[in-house]
């Protein structure tokens, strides 16, 4: 089963997000109404356009909206605010996309120094169309093939190789990326970052953390944000992942990082004229979302606890993971299950193709129903 | 007086965009309704967050609207459509930003001849952080300083001295910027444009046009879209300066131009994950913008007639000019003029330090109240 | 004529270099030894291969010469210290072309500010393949077309241009080149270059000189070699036109900027295994070159004087010119004037397609035959 | 003992190039005269200022050699067809650092897909100060980390994994080394290679061989200098290290490939005004180096025996060895021993800090002396 093949057999155009399609798709499917949906697809409450622009009518008129000038001021400086303190850093800039984060971070970072050391199975090194290194000349060594954390030893095996070529090319910026999409949201070691950090230090090497869904992470490793923030120069935070925007990130750094950056952001095209309707939800979902994901992972771990005693589903952990779980069922196929499943207003994602199991994401929409009801309702698409 | 001063007279935020700040703040001065005000100072209608947020509300919910996928489908792809179509071109790509439109246009347009003439009064030149030249190693060589218009025989010259180097530096590209902004929003001659066309094409010279408010020449220049648009391989238009989009842009071309250009946007950062609350509404007011921009004209020729006739007040129209007049009046400071008028739902944009008249953008807010209704407001604001 | 013709009519082959190929068909034409042609073609000597060769065995042997290792230390460290000397800088570096040297200048001057303003008649626009745009994406303004002197005035234009865009462009560096190739070798203005050079620093602006020619600009602009270089920040001199080199320049400045330099110069592919044989010539030269070049042009005012008695002879000097004066002749075409002048020991240079007189280049060579017997032969070559 | 201290020792300059200076050092300790020093530090000859300024001479008077105009035709012209022949290539261009020849060469190939796969081991990878990366944006993957050979495996895995990110990033080149120099001179597997290559073709990859000593290859490998090279789309050889240019390297390739590639030289400050000096031996001595190499690994391998046998010499050959072979002895420092040797005529190379062997490299000049008189004044050098 592809994707295509999937979409289709649920009903939905191929070509729209699955997320947000999906809910809209399991609002028409179960004839309940708005904010319904159980979504095990998004990193978020993934909201269909009519939840979107609801929520947003209500925001514009409830708090007297002053938009933002090409990205500055207005909600967007709220925001900016509102991250650099949730991280403990200075000061913070948006941008519309987690690719532009991450990039113009290590850009700056790497100045003359124009070697970064990236996991090789980082967003950044795989899915970025390798833009640092074809607009701005960066060298991005890929390590820890396979791996989520990646090693101080390898760090200083690299940066010693670095230094002994011919021609000097210094290591300027390490970059780390946690959780690891690519590797199904697994966290990198805190402590073996902690030991980077420091070391890095010690030579002067700054260091970038891709926390594009950062806020998972203190409920899995006890670190707070400050905590983990802390080992780094620049942070990346995705603004549309856990906390709704539509599209969106902030690069949070200190005040003398971040001056100006907003000259580098215009020039790579990246200054939206108004920037208000993508994050003007940001804000107010930000504010209570550790507190919703720990919530959502009682409820979660609940569900699991209920699905596992039926007898027909198996739910798989992941090592050192962060929002995902594995689910599958016996007897039923797949794409079946997951047609019932919309019917009754619960998506369950895209298993992939030749996939045995739904990779389950734990966000809020998991609070909506209650877990014996998400579980009744699971077991009778068993049925069909 | 400087614009911080003066939007502070209006009681404006200084941070705030102009044009959409000042269209709420007029709600709220006069007493009106959204969608009432009557504004001079954008290209579009100037829409502030409840007038957008209440718009989109209206088209989501009447559209069963499915949302884009990483700025792929949904409202983008029938936006890309609707622009080749109207500009006659086989497709068009979405981008955020004109910024990045322009860019991508001569990037991929220039392959390995790297020098690209513009105009030295070009956006592209000017106000795009020299992005093409320090990320895409191009060579943009400024001719007709102070000129809206770019002449053949400049052209040949400098085709001619690039050719006549030690080493090979080939004009790969010629940009044309029209209605260009930073000269009122002059056109640039159409029979030269075409002439430069023609001996282009003879030499393997590709042709963009930044059209960014090209969608004002047909009145202005009796050419048709797709008449001024085959002059040229690329021709950017802004989604949000005519279509009340709130950011965006689209690229046209031919076919194997777009094609697969996506990437190249996704890795620049541009790929919004959702970009449709930025750009639903631009269809719709695009399908009748040119109508409505002729309208506008008969409008504002009528309200030209009667102020002049008015006595105190006086208007300077732009040689070869599309959407600007400028308007002055003796006897009353202009930052006392804008207060007043504001006061009675008329918006006049901020002049500039040391001005001595308001630059008027005519649009279809104009068509809000009659001529003699606004004639008469504007009257009246002369006295206090 | 152009100048395949010519230089098949004189007996060379086309591909050879033209000054070079003369001197030595000269020797052969004339039946005269090495060291007795003069040449009006070349900067320098224009040594043929074998005088070249015999004069680098006497050096090496004279000299115990210790070879150079990647272009570091022996004759080039010598070279290197010796033109800071002259030039009344702290440091020096070698590398094996001017066009590698202006690039690398403003590369490394110009760092995040990557506007550089040039002439826009300057080898470093027209000459040099856009590398300084092409491999480190900086914009090069031409400004000052056609003239040799770059005004304050248009540099503060463009400067306040630059500072008013919407992104912000700054200017980094101002670069002159004096004297001007393009433009007869006439030089800037010397006065207009110190005013620039004050305001500048001023503006934290840096100054490169393409100074390829330098080392003749003393006697004409009555300045000393350090007086000139003190106005800039960095000095490029070309080593092989006027000091017998076959290849390779000298970048000046201080000692910060020519610190670590070479690493850049490494990867540019500019570090030669051994330079050695390309420059072991150059030190002496260099040390003897401006008395030398104020000799020549005492004899070549001898010789000026006495072809413009003879009658048929016609002499035009530059304005503001250095070495180039024109010598045409009546009755008799160039070509053959040039071919029967070559067959008695002196050389005139192709004076290119379509042109009336000979570009003559005033240099040592002119030494080699007191004025009367050159003026003798050239007025014997007008007979047949 | 580090290098600094070897040379110290031997009565070199620190800053010297070890090979050529030890020659030099070695006449005059050996008080023999020129061309007598049996080197093993060289690829090739290393011949000292002395032995170059003198066959310079001899050519230059032999051959009525005309020089070349800024690196096109003369001398330069005869080698670029040479060694086009030697390779089996339609065409090849002269650069004058190996650095550049394999830039130039992935640059061009690699076109608009910007992955280039590379030995992690590779000259290119290590150094070349990342010039591929920050110059034309491309970026090199280090594979097959401490080997010679890659595997069609890997590279099969890696071409998988680039074109599975979201967005495209292709592979456009696979450059390999062989030999490789870090590894000692060993040789990448030719059945890898051939297999590497009948993939990559069907890909639609291009590629590229580093083989700057690759006339070593057909004596080790069976294959011929042609087989090899047809495998790639381009080859590098360098000049200087076996062929006894002073600096210098050719690129070879198809006629399409090389036409107009001057001009990308030219640009990178490539362009040497004159060249021949630094390559005017190259051509007599690559006619003959094949076999000279062959019978100096004859000779070699008589000396090899001749110093086993003697008891206190160890010898230790390199697994899919070149040109090199440690050499160790018993009972003497390897300081005193090269000092002894030295003042016998015979360079032993600097073994590097804390080594407890010498890398020999055999070369033409071990067929200066009989393998006995060479067994017989080494067996000597350990006395004192």
């Amino acid at each position: 089963m592809d994707r295509r093949h999937f979409l289709a057999a649920s009903g939905l155009a191929a070509a729209s997000p699955m997320f947000a399609a999906t809910a809209a798709a399991a609002e028409a499917a179960s004839g309940e109404g708005l904010f319904q949906t159980v979504n095990f697809g998004p990193d978020g409450l993934g909201l269909s356009p009519r939840e979107y622009a609801a929520r947003l009518g209500e925001v514009v008129n409830a708090s007297n909206l002053h938009p933002d000038y090409y990205s500055l001021g207005g909600p967007v400086a709220e925001i900016e605010k509102q991250f650099a303190g949730l991280l403990g850093k200075e000061a913070a800039m948006f941008v519309p996309t987690g690719t532009l984060a991450n990039h113009l971070a290590v850009r700056k970072l790497a100045g003359n120094r124009r070697r970064v050391l990236v996991q090789a199975e980082s967003h950044l090194y795989n899915d970025s169309g390798d833009a640092a290194q074809m607009l701005s000349g960066l060298n991005l060594v890929p390590l820890a093939p396979g791996q989520a954390t990646l090693t101080l030893d390898e760090v200083e095996r690299w940066v010693d190789r670095s230094g002994g070529g011919r021609v000097e090319t210094k290591v300027g910026v390490i970059a780390i990326e946690s959780p690891v999409r690519r590797l199904d949201h697994a966290m990198a070691d805190f402590g073996e970052m902690r030991r980077i950090s420091a070391w890095a230090r010690e030579q002067g090497i700054r260091m970038h953390l891709d926390g594009a869904r950062l806020f998972n992470l203190p409920l899995h490793s006890g670190k707070k944000l400050p905590e983990i923030a802390a080992l780094f120069d620049t942070v990346y935070v995705s603004l549309w992942k856990h906390f709704n925007g539509m599209a969106g990130a902030v690069i949070a750094g200190d005040k003398a990082f971040i001056d100006g950056l907003f000259h580098t952001r215009r020039l790579f095209g990246g200054s939206l004229p108004q920037a208000w309707p993508t994050v003007a939800l940001v804000s107010g979902y930000a504010e209570t979302y550790e507190r919703d994901y720990a919530e959502s992972w009682r409820a979660a771990n609940r569900l699991i606890g209920l699905l596992e005693a039926q007898g027909r589903f198996r739910v798989r952990k992941v090592p050192e993971g962060t929002s995902r779980f594995y689910l599958s069922a016996t007897g039923v196929p797949l794409g079946a299950l997951a047609e019932r499943a919309q019917a009754r207003g619960i998506v369950l994602p895209w298993p992939g193709p030749d996939a045995d199991a739904f990779p389950m994401q734990v966000n809020p929409t998991i609070l909506r129903l209650p877990p014996e009801q998400i579980a009744q309702r699971l077991a009778d698409s068993l049925e069909g």
